[in-house]
């Protein structure tokens, strides 16, 4: 039988008892009972939800000091952040409690008859959203818990009426472990079947693969690398009966920094800019990993006053000696594609120095292996001649969660066509500030398309998160007992 | 070089000179000029959409006898059913062009910056809703108009702010051809670009996987078999860059007739649904397939009621003779598979004869291939023993673009759970009439989970199509010239 095991991630030992990864019997039962449970939730009321959903968030914040230990300990991402996480975990809990509570996602839209016939005349019609049915759930490496066993895909597919088997994240095994015995503590409170929610874990991608070509399950949510998403919505899409599958994945967030931002205010841009590379040791999907400047004095002292910043930046140890190894290959890559180094701070244990590289941008348009997301505190600077060079390197890039433009204040041509050539590859286009730090709000569009993201009509983070698991219905003609139910049908 | 010949459907002759098929150097010019398009396009505002639709369903209308004419030659549906078709294509540009108007698919959610730190605290955001870019639109066979060259996903695509490139059908090139000139002129007159409305054809698949593969295709709309939309999903998904696939395939559509319905008005809905299984030739994706009885005197006499009225039907000639031929294989294939024949009813020259089978559920539920759409005049009876049965013969059938449900006017436990049954695999559930005839209205959903359609939360019908063609992006902090432009960013 596989095991995986908890790691120490300042030191790289182990920690306790290997834990046995789930056999496929075990899996099967986990998604058999989220099935169980599915009709039960699916006709929930908001308040039932919100009910749920705020004693999980409640949970969490009660064991806090234990959960923030045992996550710094396997992620070493610090207490500090790791508080602030659990802090916005337990908020989105509660926005998705009030959202399923307002009861807007589920409201109908009538569309009484119309005599006559076609194609104006038409029956009496009724359009709702139903629950999808049990939800695959694979937590990532980089938020241990926001994106993890109770973060927003778990949240959000809970409100929408949906069960949930959570696939755990190998690099977090004991934290997640402890707050999946917090959620079964309050499933059993409230009288809830266990199986609502799920939990299944192990090292290797079976478990994962098993998990998505179950029969039972409805969809799956998943946020990671590229590779695995690919491979998990190939296998989503090979089932005899497809299903939808979320994936959020890699994006090297381009900063296109305009001379005339970086005449204004470039010293204290290249100190925020340093801050957001190497935040979190780099392990954001909204690093800033890609820095486009137009050639120009205020370009040259900007990479002068970033470089310099970056090399006072103190990152903590990677996630996992597996990450830390895939950083430095992801670097060297770089350099063997023709960038020049102009920061190579050098590590400490496990912890990798932060790396600036440069490149001309027909070197970047040249080289697809330039458009690599490499994982960690490390940014490409493109140095572009124009304008449309600009252009053409967001074209290249072709899908990022967000696009970064510091400058574009006034409404001229080129700035037009930059937040065209913005928009069209992000979801989310900032115009001040950095692209790490998600906001969980209303307006929020963590994805885009690919690399970005498998289905870059939806959002993993904010409100419409929850839309990703409702599918329209159509009542035609529906008997008077089924209209006068609120919410989903049955 | 590849050709396709106009056939008359009656006679099986070809009519005039073979056509060229595309070459790939055409397929991508005509992508190119799409993509010279995209841009003017998406900048247009509500106004110049709303105008171009309604000059294109003017012209429809104009040269309505002519176009009918020819639609009449290369499929023999007959002018009634063409005439209808046409008003309705009509009135769907008219619809979109309303929608487009009304600007409400464009407009901004305001999300203003909220003080403090995170989680509560964020910057200033807008959510809104951008055009994909140039659509790879495959025209069906079955809807001459209404799925075809100026049908609803081209409306929709322009509606929603994207240019378009037709795959035309080969069942149609004369028909489409005319269409496309009206296009044209069209186009013209309203001093747009040529390329805005593309058209390529070819009887092969290549012409098709070569539109899809364009880099410069943003999304592909397509309406048609399971495995022709499978492929090209296939291929989609297979793209350095995948690309959003909207997919309406295949459908068996399920009329689950209970007792109580048959015992009031039996005699009726015999008729009723005999009307439906035969109309058109059986060539709707709504074609009801499947019909679910319970055991009993009600259900005996209704399906001599059924074959009854089903002998007396007369079906015109199929599309294509390809269709013919799969039609009597389908019909074979389940009398194979152990389906008992009601009605075989001899055909006349291209005309099949209407068919109903009947097998028992335990019988449907062992044999996959039972499962299989059988696209024309032909229904499988599947007889149950009781209600959870019926259940588990809707779960085996597990995607549908419709479930009927007769007699489920009572809010019995019995009556949830087939709402519930039907809800779960269905994208529109009609509680009274028949499943042939989708309205273009503002609750109609036409998709489904798999083989309905390839993305199950979409609908290729009604106004909600339109977002299939629009992603998301969120603005953060934007400057305040941008956020004075309504509609689309730049």
């Amino acid at each position: 039988m596989s095991t995986l095991t908890s790691i120490n991630a300042r030191t790289g030992e182990p920690q306790g008892k290997p834990l046995n990864a789930s056999t496929m019997e075990e899996i099967d039962a986990a998604v058999q009972a989220a099935a169980a449970a599915s009709d039960t939730w699916a006709t929930s009321d908001g308040t039932q939800r919100a009910t749920l959903l705020r004693a999980l968030a409640d949970a969490l914040e009660a064991d806090r000091e234990m959960l923030v230990a045992r996550a710094d300990l396997e992620t070493a991402l610090g207490p500090v952040r790791l508080n602030g996480e659990l802090d916005r975990t337990a908020f989105q809990l509660r926005r998705f409690a009030t959202i399923a509570e307002s009861g807007v996602p589920f409201e109908r839209l009538d569309d009484p008859a119309v005599a006559g016939g076609p194609p104006v005349g038409h029956p009496a019609m009724v359009r709702q959203r139903v629950p999808l049915g049990p939800v695959a759930m694979f937590a990532a490496s980089n938020f241990p818990f926001a994106f993890s066993v109770l973060g927003g895909d778990t949240a959000s597919a809970l409100a929408a009426g949906c069960p949930v088997v959570v696939k755990a994240h190998p690099g977090h095994p004991g934290l997640s472990q402890r707050v999946f015995g917090l959620i079964q503590q309050v499933l059993k409170a409230q009288g809830l079947p266990a199986g609502l929610i799920g939990m299944v874990q192990g090292a290797s991608v079976d478990v994962g693969v098993e998990l998505i070509r179950h029969p039972l399950i409805a969809a799956g949510a998943f946020t990671g690398s590229t590779r695995g998403g690919a491979a998990l919505q190939a296998v989503a899409n090979a089932r005899p009966r497809p299903i939808p599958f979320y994936g959020e994945l890699g994006s090297i967030n381009p900063v296109v920094a305009l001379p005339s931002a970086l005449a204004a205010r470039g010293a204290e841009l290249a100190i925020t800019l340093a801050g957001s590379i190497a935040l979190g040791c780099g392990q954001f999907c909204t690093n800033p990993g890609l820095i486009v400047l137009i050639d120009g004095p205020e370009s040259d002292e900007f990479v002068a006053q970033l470089a310099k910043a970056l090399t006072t930046q103190k990152p903590h140890p990677m996630l996992t000696a597996g990450m830390r190894t895939a950083f430095d290959a992801g670097v060297r890559q770089q350099q063997e594609l023709g960038a020049q180094t102009l920061v190579q701070a050098s590590g400490e244990g496990l912890a990798p120095g932060p790396k600036l590289l440069q490149v001309n941008a027909q070197r970047f348009l040249e080289r697809s292996g330039l458009h690599d997301e490499v994982f960690g505190p490390s940014s490409l600077i493109v140095r572009a001649a124009s304008v449309a060079e600009v252009l053409a390197v967001l074209n290249a890039v072709g899908g990022s969660l967000t696009v970064t433009l510091w400058g574009a204040d006034e409404d001229t041509p080129d700035n037009r066509a930059l937040v065209r050539g913005a928009t069209a590859i992000a979801g989310r286009v900032l115009f001040a500030g950095v692209p790490t730090g998600v906001a969980v709000t209303a307006a929020q569009q963590h994805g885009g398309p690919w690399p970005a993201s498998t289905a870059p009509m939806t959002t993993s983070v904010g409100d419409a998160a929850l839309e990703r698991f409702l599918r329209p219905v159509c009542l035609q003609d529906a008997p008077a007992w089924l209209l006068a139910r609120q919410g989903v049908p049955c």
